[in-house]
């Protein structure tokens, strides 16, 4: 089978991209750690279970929101418990087991830090785009989710 | 000081492109884990002393290479040693400590997982974009790591 390999604009596209996830994740990170405390993944966690109704999901369609390995997912939420942020709750009802929950300090927390998260997001990265960057990114971002959620989870 | 949120384009715009770059890389992480046994992370440094010359950096040139937090590589790196795919060596000769360096094992995982690799890149990202989509992500990539450079790390 021929490998077609990525052609220069491909691959100066895909370096530039990678780079740009990987060093805005990492400055996103420190400005929150520095600001509030919370690292970016706990961040990412809070504001799913915020967004879901009353504040609880349980952990495979947390997994399912944030897409991290399932061992990576644990952890953390066990971390996060540790410091209050969560929590979880058994549902005797109906036998499937637990629910993660935010807690009152995890909500709070969140609050706290989205402020100067947001300002962060604006000052690296939409301060650097015109409206045609922005629609451009989320046109080609939903192509390859839709791609993505065609190919069955390994 | 008010606070400019992100107004709706931005906003479904930011959750597109981050649940792409997070679902992209979970699903790049599980073909390569599967057809090679690298993680995506392993790759991501095998790739960046593979480019060095003589296959080897100093830690904190790979860190900025990767811009991962001190200590998520420094244990990465460990587990990476106790596989064979890298090794350290102790550079006595100016005392500015140890180099980070490929092994063969190291180079020759790296290129039994890349032919792989590129498929599933080319057909998860690549084959979901035009040439416009690509040179707008290049672009856009560009001038957010512009200003990502000026910003001094935390």
């Amino acid at each position: 089978m021929t490998i077609r390999w990525l052609d220069e604009d491909e691959q100066r596209a895909w370096r530039a991209f990678l780079r740009m996830q990987s060093q805005l994740a990492g400055q996103l990170n420190r400005q929150l750690q520095a600001d509030s405390g919370l690292s970016l993944a706990d961040y990412e966690i809070l504001v799913a279970l915020c967004d879901a109704p009353d504040g609880r999901l349980r952990p495979y369609e947390l997994q399912r929101r944030v897409d991290w390995e399932q061992s990576r997912l644990s952890h953390h939420l066990t971390r996060m418990q540790r410091r209050g942020l969560v929590g979880r709750e058994e549902c005797a009802d109906d036998g499937r087991g637990a629910h993660v929950v935010v807690t009152d300090a995890g909500r709070s927390a969140l609050e706290t830090a989205a402020p100067g998260h947001v300002r962060a997001v604006r000052r690296l990265f939409f301060d650097q785009l015109t409206r045609e960057d922005v629609a451009a990114l989320h046109t080609l971002s939903t192509h390859v989710l839709e791609q993505l959620d065609q190919t069955p989870p390994g």
